[in-house]
């Protein structure tokens, strides 16, 4: 199955920046513990930007190359691009977005997640770990039911 | 490790009740599924109600016996329970909260969590695969990073 | 025609609490005037809890064994219980909401319903009648037209 | 006992209008109904207008005339207009709001009534039926208590 | 001076409704009150509709006729009336907005007038006294100083 | 086609109310302009009042005479009449909705349209060019696509 | 009669201060119109500071001296001091509010009045007119009606 | 004097949960310390109960038997049990409402008391000593004068 | 101890107005019955004033003397002035806010408090023995435990 | 006449993305029609880009090279770029706002516009038409009449 | 040129009240610092008071002594004095507010500021550099360009 | 001291655009008035530009190069870029906002910062000596006090 692995504004800055919310681990290092850990026969594109535009350009992509699922951390784009919102929804892929850490427990704006109505799920606050289940979760999907389904919204 | 697996009100009612949304297996089969799929040398007990009084009476007591992480689903308590937000917050456990369906891509009442404040994560939209996943999570949590330490707030 | 007459808290209470505004009949009273007045051939269930748990279960209930139809007043628990919400539209029972007092000529708080857009219906302000043109309404609903299906949401 | 039927705007549109939320039966249908369905000894007097202000002048004329009870049915008028509210609290008669859908599952600006405060109570949902409960109501308020007066406000 | 006094719906009702506002005098009385205490050399009309679109009629008209002054209580469409508002602009006549009662000691939704801002000038609390003010207060603005100019807006 | 042409409450006074914001043309002159810049083979009808209620009668009217399509510019209505937003709905007809400044440049209460959300399309800003528009935008809509059904909503 | 009149903060400042607004003539000057327009048999006593606390000092002193009536234009201190409120409610005594300038077609927190609802009424716009006119008023409030008694709230 | 001492949810987890905010004393010895330093010749009734339901089921019964006054800390329930709200108002007995905690230096969610309404008084911030006051001022109140008695509502 | 009694604006003017709030006691009586049921080794300094800045000055003042604790009841005060609230902040001493009558059951703007964050304890409702219950609670604080410091915020 | 076509964020997925609403055209079938459709002697430069920046660059380019007028739509950044504003209020060129579909009609996020104020007219809801009437606007505008200037603001 | 320099409430317990924020030198120091570092040939006028009502007479005293322009800390009257507001208006001189801490760091109260739409600039977060940096700019402000002239508002 | 002047969308525009606001002199001149008046031993490094992406580009290099602090004018992203909010704090530079206008001032949405709080101080109002002062103020900082520490937040 092939992922996209998506991360939004300042990912490329993780192990530097705010190591008390994010720990000390690089981008790269986070890209090497998610090859490392996820299921065979996984094929994972990664992508990192600051830009808006480059995001929404690089999801437009996965529609048309043989991506089959996307994993994304929008950043702090999360909590008002509806740009992005809606390229998500353009990609008719399932689509599951992933947070760090758990925004529910940090200042009030972080709380809102304009991207996650047209995502199947959402999972934040487990670090690492949350890209791994998430790809877990895209792969085996379906032995347990349909729920899942990306709402169009 | 021992984990307790608690359900909320109506959760009861799986397969029974809004089968679009939550699919036709029933809260028996989910527990089958999850004792299934969870990683080895893992103890789970279950407990579910409709009571929020119950709900709390059972969190103090995993603070007492031997319980060593919590996964919850609150049910529709998620939206204005304070009083089980206390209870989680007051056992000093790792807690994650799971949904069933993707709370974002409904209606506007279930957009707010009281209670993800004090859990270390939140994961929704997955199904009975979020169970296994938030189990996985509290399990491996260590290896890579120290980050979801649960918020005192 | 087997129908629920359900109340909640504070409402076995009534007769003794707030006459002013609930006059001086108590539950039983209540009880005893709806059963004389209801129609012929229905068979009424009565239950009042304090405890939003206890409904919840009740409602389950209703959906088990061979109720038909539901009258409820939910008190209190109307401005806020989205769990019994949850439960309400889980029977899958037509249900109507009724209140004694016209809730809409008090304080704020009480003008709010997340309980009514489950239900088929809403009746307020007719004090026990309310209860018996809720019967009535159940039983003879078909012959003028098929509007009140309950909405899923 | 005299009790004037009232409908407000686009209510002489039933039957064409949204039929699948009101039904196919015209007003005129509804009017025979509610005749034919009345309690015995009733006297009613029909009127409807798309005019805010002939709905208030016609609520004055009620309170000259033998008219001593009132349903109405406000249509859209329901949820801004404060001066149907002043005419209605003006008539000193008793009065039932009464809606064909249930307002709680529709639209949010539908939830809120600026009339029902000056009412003695609320019916919604019960399509043509619920003129007949209100009228039923008006004529046997009396037997079991004196909750419902008509708040000054 | 050629001035219009305008009343607003419910206002033909005064001295029959809520007499604890707005006292027992009737709307006859109030106006031959008004012609009695007005300024000498003022020739006042008189205008009454529970009609938001004759009040705009008529004030369309003022802005034809020999009309130099408006006086206006605008009833409950005071909170809610943007057409009577821009019709009171559309006259491009001094306005003054009068109100019985104090508007301020009442219901929360009194407090807010969409129309005051297009008028020179508002008057409330002071009973029939208000629109003998208003009448004098448009007569002799002029000698102590130029500021009410009506707000174009 | 025959096409109805409604203004709502002072659009009579074009020409003289607020000529800064509207010019100096008069309402006559807008429906000659109308008149001669139509499509050919397009019958308009033009309806003008002051009364929310007439308004509401002459588009229950365009259901049952031969009208096809409907032009409206409600005026202040726009901003607060659900019953004319109602009664567009009820004409099952295509309504564009129509205003002659650019409502989003002035008063913050002008950006809010209730009447929209039942039109297929909403045209402001253009003075007198926005009825032509929308007279060409309804006769010409099908040769490039489907899309704008009126919203049952 | 013995009538103070009180005026709150930068009103000292009257023709200095936004002559655009409330014209060149000083409080002074203000003072002494007011003095030669007031109904004969009336003692005005006058007040200003720009203290809420000497204000409030000042109205506690209309409590125990001669003092029948207030005339206040609290300044800004309308829009926030509730001690003021308190103060004036305190005296017991009829008390009208007057502002120079019509708040309602200024900034938005000029339109609200945390002062008037323990008034018997509000004068806005009409400059210094509006000083004599509530003098009149609470002269010649009684001939034709009890209306205006002070709301104790 | 018979006095009731209820606490809500988690508050039997006293000494144990959040001892930052609460301290280490348990429940047990709350109790214990609110005995011993109670006035003499009163009568104590300990009740705790992590459910609604049960509180209120309590509450009731204070109605019935010789309970004089009522110490309540609703815990959590304090922002949203109107339920709660509709019991304490029901026993027509005076009740104090207390917190350990200054509820006002706490997340936002705490400043609200939807109980502290239909209380006599409310008292936070003290610790155990919040008690022992409470029950003092139920006891003396009497001597100075008879302000506190409950708002009906 | 050395503790400062303050009081805000209009509390000198207890006992003549709105005795059915506050009772008819003077503040002067006020004093002496604080004075008189003190515990023992008190001493108390009484300041009242109406003016804000008094206030803070006198608050700064204990920073400097010998006074080891703060009883205030800020009057309305309470509802806006963040500069008394600084005040309160600044003199670092524990600080206990009392109300006479329940802010909670009045009108909405006396149920925020913007100085109770700042103080260790907010007391209301009591009447006068709110100020005596805050004095005990200030000596007799340590033996129970050392919850309330005060929060720096 | 120079007339720039600017599409922002997604609209070159148009034909791809929920053709249910855009219809199955792609953005050069849009372009091609528009081009097609444009009146005599007007030239047309398109440009589309998902990066609100480049969106910026572009409109500043078009006030420096020969364009007369622009016909933008922004996509989702209509409803959050302040950025984008402030781009097109710099131009100071004629600019008309243009949506495919009704945004009254859909979610709430999108019936606001953040950009639609500095425009000189909006069009909603007529699919590609709305380009056309739009360029067809800004060449006729003048003929009839001065109204739409672009709003400083 | 003549510079008044005014503080606001609790500023002259600066090095006092909470040094982690605002450091541990006084009022005293952070004047004579302003002294030392202030640009030659300018004189100062330093003035601080806790009242509003001094700081509005001080302020009324600018305009007719030789001051020439204001830099003022208004403390936490910042927040809710639209006296002070009107006061700085009406000086008609070029006003800087200043602030110590960044206020946009701190409590949400802290971050709406009523005073400073009629200043010319707002500094905050510069500690007493502030004030410094506010006078050079009211020195030098013209050599660049004329833009900061005070709104009149 | 080695300062990064950043300069977000529209600012290359200065001159151009709304001279009325900002003046006449361009980006470029506005950068030389700067390095003319810097401090000496100041190296300043200049860079602006229209994209969100690129800006956090170049705070991140901020971070690996030598600079020492900045100063940015964010344009309108002030208003909603929390992603630029989360560039500036992951720095760990000192950074003072600034802003040519007055922000508060002018429309509503531009009084609210996302950025400010991560920045250690704001200036606003002072066309390009803002940017002067805030390049002195981060020079100079450390003489007189440690209060500006960059908020973590």
């Amino acid at each position: 199955m092939n992922i996209a692995i998506i991360n939004g504004p300042n990912l490329n800055f993780l192990g530097i920046r705010e190591s008390d919310i994010y720990g000390t681990a690089t981008l790269e290092q986070l890209n090497d513990f998610i090859t490392q850990n996820a299921p065979p026969s996984t094929k994972l594109t990664f992508f990192q930007s600051n830009h808006e535009g480059a995001l929404i350009d690089f999801l437009q992509e996965c529609h048309y190359n043989d991506c089959e699922a996307i994993v994304i951390n929008p950043g702090a784009l999360t909590h008002y691009s509806y740009a992005l919102r809606d390229a998500i929804s353009a990609t008719n892929l399932p689509c599951i977005e992933v947070h760090l850490s758990n925004i529910h427990a940090r200042e009030d704006f972080r709380k809102k997640s304009v991207t996650a109505a047209v995502c199947i799920a959402q999972i934040c606050g487990l670090n690492a770990m949350g890209y791994i289940l998430a790809i877990q979760a895209l792969k085996d999907l379906k032995p347990w039911g349909p729920a899942p389904t990306p709402p169009p919204l």
